[in-house]
């Protein structure tokens, strides 16, 4: 998605942003998130160039973070829905969000929350035993797939 | 950080987005969680030229994401260190790992864990209630900071 300017890094933060990392990805997928599924829909909400959507659809259909599905044959209509590899970079979102509520914006735009209870979901680090973690008290040390 | 293309979204992800959505930006945050201080570790490790780097630092401590700390003053040195800010940014910065560990890399280049007792540690949605909470089951609904 990104030209591949960090292609020698052996990390998997740095492949996320190749694939999701440029500018308007993840505004594509937070508006999917939220329920639009076509593209005059998405213009409209991102406000980016025709052909910028057009590209970086195109690209999440091929990474296989979304699907365009076919929703009306005559005239025939498509629309985007997000796979299950698409639905697991909400984690992703959520993080952000909440980053920004906290630091940024003075009040949240918009709350998650889980349907059915409307209990608010907070991105969280979790331990093995189910434990929260704070952010600051993390360690990351090499891994299998590290090449030395 | 990004040029405002997106300064009309009332959304934190967005707002998020324009403070460490630039390419480099979440790679130098990573570098210092993972250990290195230093111009000069920073510029090795990250491979981005010189300036790009000193723009990107610049730009995170102004945001109040890095704190530049005197280490030594003959001759004088510094070196970067996160503020708590910036070490809340770890949990979108785990998120994208694990998306990454999960569906891009044969096998996870660096580990998460709790330090002393090494517990993995992962990003997860968490409801109110303590339980977890599945990407794909979560909605976003209108907070009091979205303007109508």
């Amino acid at each position: 998605m990104l030209r591949r300017d960090y292609e020698g890094q052996v990390c998997s933060i740095a492949r996320t942003l190749e694939v999701v990392g440029d500018r308007w990805t993840l505004l594509v997928i937070r508006d999917i998130v939220l329920g639009l599924r076509r593209f005059d829909e998405l213009l409209t909400s991102l406000g980016a160039a025709s052909n910028v959507l057009t590209d970086r659809l195109n690209r999440l259909v091929a990474e296989g973070i979304l699907e365009r599905v076919r929703y009306s044959e005559r005239p025939e209509r498509f629309e985007y829905q997000l796979t299950e590899k698409g639905r697991e970079l909400g984690i992703c979102l959520i993080a952000l969000m909440q980053w920004g509520d906290r630091h940024i914006s003075d009040e949240p735009p918009r709350i998650a929350r889980r349907p059915g209870d409307g209990s608010p979901i907070t991105a969280r680090l979790v331990a093995g035993d189910g434990s929260i973690v704070p952010a600051g008290e993390v360690e990351l040390v090499p891994g299998p797939g590290l090449r030395s």
